[in-house]
């Protein structure tokens, strides 16, 4: 290639990528032909491989898988799911009905395993930089709650009272995992830290660490880039989606709105 | 319950699910406890799980999770990767940019999974009313184009000539499977018995099996409607999907266009 | 241009169009430079100017922003209303809650009017080739019935009955431009005979006129080709989607479900 | 209604709005019956009410509709359109290629004019705080950058250089609106003082106000809240994306990608 590239190279060099290689008859990704990786990689370990761009031993897709397991739904109430079965009744194929709940998977709602995410590195951040635990633990707190709000993500749930069963199952998983030696523990202790010192803050209170929560201490643990927390949770919630749209299609059902058509919304004007 | 339902029945029977199953401190997918299914069964398995009703063997995950492995990606030249990268650009989130790319996956580019799995049950159909395979595969192809056109949904690409080489290793653990008795391999022998008779139609030029005929042919065994083709492919391209938004996330940008800035669209007006 | 083209021309040639026509400090719409249409043409006339490729007159502005100004909005039981409001709360921007609603808008809830304006379109062809209107409107409504199925697009509400009160005053303007020489007011002759063979096949129980029925009579009497009717929808209700996912917004709420969080879906499993 | 509400009541309530007042045979937006509605009020006027809550007078109108005439589209170098007509040869309806694109317009994208909004509102405040424009505009960027960054939302054009053709346009409507009493003119002179300040920055080098610079001077001279700024965006440039939409599928393709197929992405793995 000279110093200025044809038209060609221009169009290609648009659209560059580390992630596949194709020619005719050849699909590689990351290096990997693809017809050596189906059959002998699983589901999750592809996940791992197209994002991080190489394969995790055994222990590591574990844990990874355990946390896709446990995010895959929380029923119709949640707004996303609700949205996808109600899309399933309006004459779109399957595919835009989960499109549909995906895109509701945002910062509030998706988007927390993220900023938990950020939360878990931030205090690891500052135990690198000297503090101790019990130290780094509320100035992390304080540091995220400064750009993001009052509200911690991954703490609290307004259903699963004091404890939302997701979350002690898989810090279990965790520690046998920090156990065996695939990951160090250190978030697990950050999470469990985070979830007493909240406590602490409500005046003893106990707060549930919730599926975004325990998610982050999973994902932080195999070292995933907080963003991909939000990423790798829609993949996971994308299966219950997947399920509800179906269940929905086959009740069948025509526009179906948010609640019985008996009901009216409130008029609120004057 | 009454005859007449209460307001508060007539609420929650307008949300009724088998899927999950829900009570604060408890969640319970298909009658399984969430806090058994993590840690003891796989990704794949739990998608089984979610859309069919219970788990499936240890084979039959395989099979899946094969075909899950098999589609999660084709490169920035299809439209879904491409929309995702661009999506990625525009300041919107990471769970937006995926929905924007799944959106996209319809009847032509994503769907194409679930109009072959109609025409493998459709020739499987006419072979349990009596035809025998070299009779069935011909009717049902005429069957299937009078709904659907010409063009043979899983069959073909424009890329990979002669062969797709995703195609020829999924059909090969197809074989294996039936040998052990795992599945019938009735539908790979449909599969292939349609390509043949496509090359056939066309003068003896071979034709290539693609993701789609042969993702069909695993989720036909696997017993999967074939909406369920659509929905599962969905899953597996998310993946794809993630990676590419992430990169180009990585890669940076702002608005980035279908080509570089260089390029304008060819004014047709007068 | 020689017959073989660069590869610029090959870039440029992939992206043609006869809508814009532009250059560093040149925008022209359909031929128009954008600041001569600027302040001189409604929103509507630039609606239609954009799909259309050149400018109506005024009477037939007026009916297209009468069709425009009545589909706006139909209140939260429309599905489409209640995911933008949903959408809203869960952290994502206000053009990804109104994406969510435009996505919904498919076959069954915003493609109505598309599948009317084939009706119509169907009817007005049967004259063309000689049918008289008592003759041509069984006919259609057979003919489009056994592509679409029994439930008549563009007729019966289950909520407005006897009289949706957007059709009558869409159909008096109709008529209106029809004697004002705007428009011909075939298709609002059609229309109401196919709302009044409906009510005859259903033992002359009446049947209202919906607002996809009265819209498409207009789209057809303006001459927008079918799926432009399903379109032309899309834009109206964005109108209030952007009015409910606003008025959410300011409401408050985080995840907002379908329903108050003290009513859980049914669960029917064993 | 007592204290504590009914089932009934807590449903309904969950949904409440001042936009819609629905019974069988009746709706009215914001206090007026939709029959009186349509034919009487223009599109651009049924936004407004829509969106604020009553009708504008016929001045106010016309400016609304100058700025969404003149977003309506930019070509497909835009992602937004890009990926709209590459959705239309996907196998989606028309409806769902429009949510791709508007699902596009983010925060980099369609929500610059939100963001300039804001930055206009700041020197506003800052003025009403005693700040002479001078003073205002310097420290009101300054407080925005803030927030947002350095690069200025409103203000630059990778293409139009050095004019946006449409900032002028809109510029001298605002003006005219000015003297005939309509607005104040007041965020036609923190625009211009914004784009003078900037360019001083640069150095003396000129920067164009553009499309989401000028549109935003207009909703805030006609008192909308910034983020309606995006969603009035979102509406226009609808309108480009039906045209390009449409215009596509008239074209044809199946699965159009971003470039033709001969270009692959370069791939840069190892």
């Amino acid at each position: 290639m000279s110093d200025i590239p044809t038209d060609a190279e221009a169009v290609s060099g648009w659209w560059r990528t580390s992630i596949i290689d194709m020619a005719p008859g050849k699909i590689a990704f990351r290096g990997r032909p693809v017809e050596e990786l189906i059959g002998n990689v699983s589901f999750a370990q592809m996940i791992w491989l197209m994002t991080r761009g190489e394969l995790p031993d055994a222990g590591q897709a574990a844990l990874l898988e355990a946390a896709l397991v446990a995010g895959v739904d929380h029923g119709p109430q949640a707004p996303s799911i609700a949205a996808a079965r109600m899309a399933a009744t309006c004459g779109v194929g399957l595919n835009n009905a989960m499109a549909t709940a995906v895109n509701m998977l945002g910062d509030v709602h998706g988007g927390a395993g993220e900023q938990c995410a950020e939360l878990y590195y931030g205090i690891a951040a500052l135990m690198d930089a000297g503090a101790d635990l019990p130290q780094a633990v509320p100035s992390g707190l304080d540091n995220w709650r400064s750009r993001h709000g009052k509200i911690v993500s991954g703490f609290g749930h307004r259903f699963h009272k004091p404890v939302d069963p997701r979350a002690p199952r898989l810090m279990a998983l965790v520690r046998e995992a920090a156990e065996a030696g695939v990951v160090s523990g250190r978030f697990a202790e950050i999470g469990e830290t985070v979830q007493a010192e909240l406590a602490r803050q409500r005046g003893g209170r106990p707060i549930a660490m919730n599926i975004d929560g325990a998610t982050a201490v999973i994902f932080c643990e195999l070292g995933f880039e907080a963003p991909l927390s939000r990423g790798l949770f829609c993949l996971s919630r994308s299966v219950g989606v997947l399920a509800h749209a179906w269940e929905q299609t086959q009740q069948g059902g025509r526009n179906k709105g948010p609640m019985p058509p008996k009901f009216l919304p409130r008029y609120e004007g004057e």
